[in-house]
């Protein structure tokens, strides 16, 4: 049946991000309402008060339902973007990876926030964490890799948890604002470039300026 | 095809019970491998070095294949127990209280390790994120109550979320020690009822002897 997606979040490109790139991906038409006061009466729409929010509304019926909970939204919208693995055990592997995108990006966030001087705090998210995650998500791509073929996390074609990869590690490429950040995983570095061109849509889209800013600036100062 | 499956974690519930519940519930067939050492050849099969790790075993080939990350082994082995909702939107809304859960497990286990004096963690756990939790839940499940029915977070049957929820509450209820907990959640109270009596195989398996011990039994004694 046809439906609308509207998708609440704040300006910002953070949590909300790849929900939409997964919907741009597969050209699924999703509106965006980015504000910067989380206002009271969005607030008691969302289940657990948080953002990002997905209102799908049936166009025949006009009943509308309310999805939250990022990981929740980017499985519903990659359904539709047709970038879901088919088999149960591929679909498995993709959301496995999702999530461990999701602790990469819950590490750094709570690096941040940590308190700790700025020079201090980046320098043990590079040398611990980030070189955790990294060192992983490349091994994953060289374990996955076949001859004369794009680099996938899973199986042999785009799925949403390279999405939500690409997504993080751009945010992570800010925040550090380093030139050789990519030195050490020349996979990683062709997968970003594989998946921003994977698609027309996408790539208009990402290399556009309607893209919402990117998240914890300071690090980047 | 036919597959088997072996799910690997210490011996606790913890973040292992739920996927083991979703199997039971559905009679799908799991082998358990509970341990208190996490070896080096088991830690390095797991993709981000932790458990709980599910090993899928094409029984015609022999082809495995290893799922981590304890929300991907539930879905996979909800998709097998027949506990996934039918349309994509309840999929999402089951998804995202499942994610909802895990958080909860999160809050109460970060502070369960948050140094501060058994006495005034637990005070304060009861008096903020717990209650936050099973106020929300409470309200969920108010929510989508209809007449004559048993109680459900999606739609009028049951998923891997209400086993999800069912699953956290017994370690809150055990956790907390007190007769009383429920007392400002009758329908949490009813619903972990009915969860439990809601497949023959899975009141067996709850209400017998052969369950891992339960988590963080210090702020229990």
């Amino acid at each position: 049946m046809p439906e609308s997606y509207t998708l609440h979040y704040f300006n910002l490109q953070a949590r909300g991000e790849a929900a939409y790139l997964i919907a741009v991906h597969g050209g699924v038409p999703v509106t965006r309402n980015l504000f910067s006061d989380f206002n009271k009466d969005l607030k008691e729409k969302c289940p657990f008060g948080q953002v990002p929010l997905l209102v799908v509304q049936d166009d025949v019926s006009g009943a509308t339902a309310h999805i939250v909970q990022s990981i929740a939204i980017c499985e519903f919208l990659a359904k539709k973007a047709g970038l879901i693995p088919t088999s149960h055990v591929e679909q498995a592997i993709a959301l496995q990876y999702v999530l461990g995108v999701d602790e990469f990006r819950t590490e750094v966030y709570s690096q941040y926030y940590s308190g700790k001087e700025t020079q201090q705090a980046k320098k043990e998210w590079k040398e611990g964490k980030m070189k955790f995650f990294l060192d992983k998500f490349e091994s994953f791509l060289v374990g996955n890799k076949k001859e004369d073929r794009d680099l996938f996390l899973v199986g042999s074609s785009i799925s949403w948890a390279d999405i939500c990869l690409y997504d993080a590690l751009v945010e992570q490429a800010f925040l550090l604002d380093e030139d050789n950040l990519w030195g050490n995983y020349p996979l990683l570095k062709k997968f970003m470039k594989q998946v921003e061109n994977s698609s027309e849509s996408f790539k208009q889209y990402v290399t556009s300026s309607s893209k919402p800013v990117l998240y914890m600036k300071n690090w980047r100062q």
